[in-house]
């Protein structure tokens, strides 16, 4: 039975617990105790696997599911090696983002520190698991964990593996916790007191209904209906070969295109291009406006509905729709999508400029594949999930979404009063402090460790 | 009746309208509107003023609000000046957060934009309706005003007068609306659609009752249960300065202190000489531990109970309490405390670093009084409340707290697939990028302009 334990980090403050686990390289015991424990997670999990296996060829479960499972072999050494990634990230907790000397003698300064207790709810994939814990240890978070309930033997072997290597280095074991059912997760969704944030990686419904059920604040990863317009400037081979990437790459994944606009000038030249570039790809379908569906493969398309507009497909189906001008684009894009990724195929830098600028979407891109939104791809190391929220993050979310800041002020026996009256004591100065760019700059702390 | 338009700028796109409302100067169209209608407004307010008086006498009203209520005469030029401070802050907007060559010809930017529509609760004062207002049009918000009932003929004039000043720039006037009545609030924070975040000023239940209604993320500023720690090594004049200034200075405010923390060891010594420094001051009340109690004036001493530890007097009471040590003072008030702001007052640098590092709040000072947790006194020109949330935003909410980030991404036709295979078009170099701090240093950006 699950604890309320996450109430101890928050006591012994996370910002504390961040510098054990710096001090102690808590990571890479992190990757020795999985090394240790490699026999019984494997094994763990090809028991998940065979028991998926046998649902899989009932019908009961995806085979693009069933493919994410497998943590064994060539999979657990990249999971290994993605730990000393993370591991060689900076140090995202004590970045001084503001500095202000607010007057003679009182300084302020804010200080990125962990956010606390974290609840992350994502699908059946081991690998993610110990993605997700790495990044939240490295950013000096307590986590609990829920998985999709395929993977719950690997992930609870890996949730022990890794509560060990907490335990090893003198922390609370309960940093990271494994929840194991959704009744546990219906509970733990009336934590706020004790829980910060929760990060739910699935579909709308996931997200919405945890935004409903909860006071928490929720980082929601959802779905993604990207679009790529083809402008009338556009070079069409680039173009089909954007398109053909952004949908055909990774299907399942949320920064696959679900979307083609494409202008009406260059519809008759471009798609049969297209058609052509993905004739070799399985189970193509267009769903395709009547001003498309003539340059189109008979056969595979299909008039488009509304709705299918707003659809995240997950396969190689495309709804298509020709449009008059890269501002018909926009208006779409901002009507229609879900504000994950859009990217417009052009060479003329003024449609670009406008697309980019007015598109209201996390990600915009001339010229490339909407695949590219990803926490790797972007240079942050590793993702805790893409989020289509409008605050605190936006966009793939690496290190820097898993902290928020503190203010700290050094004074010497300032008043608010002192600054007031006939003749003040002090005046406001607000003058910018350089040179102090992390927590081991500031000179009144530097003091204490010299 | 209030119409569902904030659809609106977020279909024309928040990013866009900014560049029109920075173009433009709205913000200086502002002031000559308010000038314009400056007779009709001070009508508006002494109306509101008079309903109030006639509620105060009734005893139905407190008179720290009534006198919060007042923006005429000298208010009104009050009021202005700080739209023309606002107006002179650093544009918060287009500003490059993260700029890294992701690969050859393939660059990558993050940059700041508006959060989108805003709906802001705020209590009975007429002038923070025009400085929210101000903050979100420097940074490109729409936003819907509910203020306090009791001002609600005062904001009314005001939001015609900002909202002409809107239309005069050709601006939707629509995107600063006045909202009137809570069965419109009630019927708002359903539209998670349209609406991108409630900042609700007041108190816990008003945050925590917006929380149930809404799937809208909330940036709550809520109650303040500050702590003034004075330790064992404390100068006790600048202590007791320190605390008289926290408690007093303006006691209805959040960032007053409620619980004063006294090493046990100078309780003797310091008590008696707050205590006289706060002998002038009205209905001053103490709320003490037994230890404390002797050292304190028997006639306005009770014993503490546990729940005036968890409580926000607003007034002149405050909760007093001996700690055998600086690690007791930091546990209570990580158990005890909102997470607003605390301050340590000693001469002792290694207790000074302990408490700011390990106690867990939006502020935590040395030597300085709670009251400069303020958006102006940190130096951000204003501020929209201060919040408790560990998300987003923490502490005194200014410009920033206002704007989240977009990614734009610029290649030259590339894919995801081109950087796998055995001989991959592309390799990974996520290298920064220096020297482009806004959009207008992005080269592709800059070749549309010249």
């Amino acid at each position: 039975m699950w604890a309320i334990a996450p109430l101890k980090p928050r006591t012994e403050n996370p910002g504390m617990m961040k510098m054990m686990v710096s001090d102690l390289k808590t990571e890479k015991r992190f990757i020795r105790h999985l090394v240790e424990k490699r026999t019984q997670i494997e094994e763990a999990n090809a028991q998940d696997i065979a028991d998926a296996d046998v649902a899989v060829k009932a019908g009961k479960l995806s085979s693009s599911l069933f493919k994410r499972l497998d943590v064994s072999g060539a999979k657990f050494d990249t999971l290994l090696k993605g730990i000393d990634e993370i591991l060689n990230l900076p140090d995202p907790i004590g970045q001084v983002t503001y500095a202000n000397k607010v007057a003679e003698g009182l300084d302020l300064y804010r200080l990125t520190c962990p956010i606390g207790v974290l609840l992350i709810i994502f699908e059946a994939r081991p690998d993610a698991a110990v993605q997700i814990a790495s990044l939240a240890m490295k950013s000096g978070n307590a986590l609990l964990l829920k998985g999709g309930k395929e993977a719950q033997r690997s992930n609870a072997a890996l949730v022990t593996a890794m509560s060990a290597a907490l335990r090893d280095v003198g922390l609370p074991a309960d940093c990271i916790q494994g929840v194991d059912t959704r009744t546990e997760v219906a509970e733990l969704l009336k934590q706020d007191k004790y829980i910060d944030l929760v990060i739910p990686r699935g579909s709308n419904e996931l997200v919405r209904s945890i935004k409903d059920a909860s006071r928490i604040p929720v980082l929601g990863h959802a779905d993604g209906i990207c679009a790529v317009y083809v402008d009338s400037k556009a070079d069409l081979d680039k173009a089909a070969k954007i398109v053909v990437d952004s949908k055909t790459h990774y299907c399942a994944a949320c920064n696959s295109m679900e979307t083609l606009l494409v202008h009406q000038d260059v519809c008759a030249n471009f798609l049969p291009k297209l058609a052509a570039a993905l004739a070799g790809k399985e189970d193509v379908r267009y769903k395709a406006d009547p001003v498309c569906r003539p340059h189109l493969p008979s056969g595979i398309t299909e008039p488009a509905q509304e709705e299918d507009f707003d659809t995240e497909f997950l396969c190689h189906t495309m709804a298509v729709k020709a449009v008059a001008s890269v501002q018909e684009a926009i208006d779409h894009i901002n009507s229609h999508s879900s504000g994950h990724t859009e990217s417009i195929v052009t060479e003329d830098p003024v449609a670009a400029e406008a697309f980019l600028s007015k598109v209201d979407s996390a990600g915009v891109y001339h010229n490339c594949s909407t695949r590219f939104a990803d926490g790797f791809r972007y240079g942050f190391g590793a993702e805790v999930g893409i989020s289509t929220n409008r605050i605190h993050a936006r966009g793939p979310v690496g290190l820097e979404g898993l902290v928020i800041h503190k203010y700290r002020m050094y004074g010497s026996g300032h008043t608010a009063a002192g600054f007031s009256g006939a003749s003040p004591e002090h005046t406001f100065l607000h003058a910018p402090v350089r040179g102090v760019d992390r927590v081991e700059d500031i000179p009144q702390a530097k003091k204490v460790r010299t």
